[in-house]
């Protein structure tokens, strides 16, 4: 099928430029010898997960239990659930997906360790600590004592660290005493726990923004980066990827014309409502069409400027559009589409889609 | 089920409120002889459009043609498609849709009216008049243009009118002098038509803001509320109904406390990243825990500053949020509870969910 009979809105992956991104991170990983656990949530689809293993990634990252089971089919070593895993229904998902493959759990309270234990799940796990961002994690000064304690809980086996670097969206000015900052809070975090014997196998950090500068971080011998993937609006804003590394749009079609503005068949339940994380006015950028301006959504409709634009296409033709976050965008999808010069070579489920619990 | 026994994130909707929203706008409407015609973007769920017929309405509206087909197990016996339908698998999938019901479709351009047309599908047309929101719709001075031309195509079948006041919020202030044009602008367009002898049947209308006020509207016979079936904040906040009838909720868990903050086990993954309508900084109101701020979120994380209050919740504990705009909320889920009591009586899978096409 080409692309162009498609039916909009859909959401396209340009698989040339997937497969650079792709194997551009797992290079980077193995020319620097840290370990690559990428974040299914970008993508939430197990054929994915499984280019990625087959690339080197040492194992997966999900955010939730229902998100590990769907992940299975990509039949990974090791499945890291990235969050504090709390409630009996999570804990038993927990045990039957432990019992497919090697499970690690990142928790960040001696509530969330004590009742993992006492689940009887036999996991690994990463105390998560706070290097700047402010949501879970522990502070600095708090990581030794939660690591004594889970290193004392029946069933779990402390395998490290975990921490995610959110708060840094570049490597520019104040980015950069943030990840100085993050730097030093690390090496006291070591320091301490090696006066302890405690040394962790894994400390995994990481994020799209922060990717390339991951061996930079001293101490820090895993990342798991999500969006890299595709990438998206927001990476290339934040200067972490070139506009040429975006390989996931969303192709639209124009329903209605006026005078200066169109409207697109897209709005937050296509794109999601999410601001670009650097600031600015749009939901998405117009490919080819300098000047247009992306200014407002309803749920299904897209509002675009066009005043500054010459030759803006008129209704039913189509327009594709970069996303700010394409995270959330995949998640509003039920497939998307591998496209190969013009061509679909692959039509995905997100079977992740809606896994919240 | 008890209600503490779902999974969380879970949105759950209590069916008392619920009820009482859908007899109270039924009542309305025939009270006043308003057609009505709920629009089931909200809630996606033919089980409950079902329910919205049993009580009188005369219809169903939906937003894109697949969620039409979804919509079909309501069994209703008119499906209106209020966006432009345009793009050959789009007028296939109406084509069928036609084959079971009665089928009505709103449009703008003479393109979508030709391409309808030329599809030889049989289906009542509204023509959409923009009546101040600037999305689709035609200016009021070319309405009678459009419906000469729709009157002479083959296949399509004149209905009437159709405009949205998506640009009204409430019936104070500015809002009071929208309204005030909009009713001049509605009544040049219909003394237009009537001249020329071309009386629209249905002039439908409405919104969920201004829902109780449609009565006041003259010329408009039939309304498409949407979001009155649940409420949430944002109709709270603009007056539109009280507190006390919002019906939806998402029960979130607490996963991690620190000083004056907690982190809940739901962001825009599970609640959308859509701001107040009416401004103001929150995600969404936490339940029963005056001062807590629900200031920020990632994709599975909501952030909530507790400085102001007593009593706020452990980990493991849970919290109930109202969400600013439920209707991107429900979209998230793949299932969603109807509750009463405490109780879990229904469970209903969100079927329309991601039918973007």
């Amino acid at each position: 099928m080409h692309i162009s009979e498609l039916e909009t809105p859909a959401l396209v992956v340009d698989l040339d430029i997937m497969e650079r991104n792709l194997s551009r991170v797992a290079e980077y990983a193995r020319a620097h010898h840290l370990r690559l656990r990428p974040h299914t949530k970008t993508h939430k689809i197990p054929a994915l997960g499984k280019r990625q293993l087959a690339l080197g990634a040492v194992g997966l990252t999900v955010a939730k239990t229902t998100e590990a089971e769907v992940m299975l089919d990509a039949a990974p070593a090791d499945l890291l659930v990235a969050y504090p895993v709390l409630g009996p229904q999570k804990l038993e998902r927990l045990r039957q997906v432990a019992k497919r493959t090697q499970v690690t759990v990142a928790l960040d309270s001696l509530d969330a360790a004590r009742a993992l234990s006492s689940a009887g799940v036999d996991v690994r796990v990463l105390v998560e600590v706070d290097l700047g961002l402010g949501r879970t994690g522990v502070a600095p000064a708090d990581v030794a004592a939660l690591v004594q304690e889970v290193v004392g809980l029946p069933h779990l086996d402390w395998d490290g660290l975990m921490f995610y670097p959110g708060h840094i969206k570049g490597m520019s000015g104040e980015d950069e005493a943030r990840v100085a900052k993050l730097r030093r809070d690390l090496h006291d975090v070591l320091l301490t726990l090696t006066a302890l014997r405690l040394v962790p196998r894994v400390v995994s950090g990481g994020s799209t923004p922060l990717l390339f500068h991951s061996h930079t971080i001293e101490g820090m011998n895993e990342i798991r980066p999500g969006t890299y993937v595709f990438n998206d609006l927001n990476t290339a804003s934040m200067g972490a990827c070139g506009f040429q590394d975006c390989a996931a749009t969303i192709i639209t079609t124009v329903v209605s014309r006026r005078e200066g503005h169109m409207i697109i068949d897209g709005g937050s339940k296509t794109f999601s409502s999410d601001r670009l994380a650097t600031g600015g006015a749009g939901f998405g950028q117009i490919v080819g069409l300098p000047g247009a301006l992306f200014h407002k959504m309803n749920e299904e409709h897209g509002y675009v400027d066009i005043r500054e634009c010459t030759n803006a296409p008129a209704v039913g033709e189509r327009v594709q559009v970069l996303p700010n976050h394409i995270c959330v965008a995949v998640n509003l999808h039920e497939r998307i589409y591998g496209v190969r010069q013009g061509t679909v070579e692959e039509t995905w489920t997100v079977a992740g889609r809606g896994k919240l619990q």
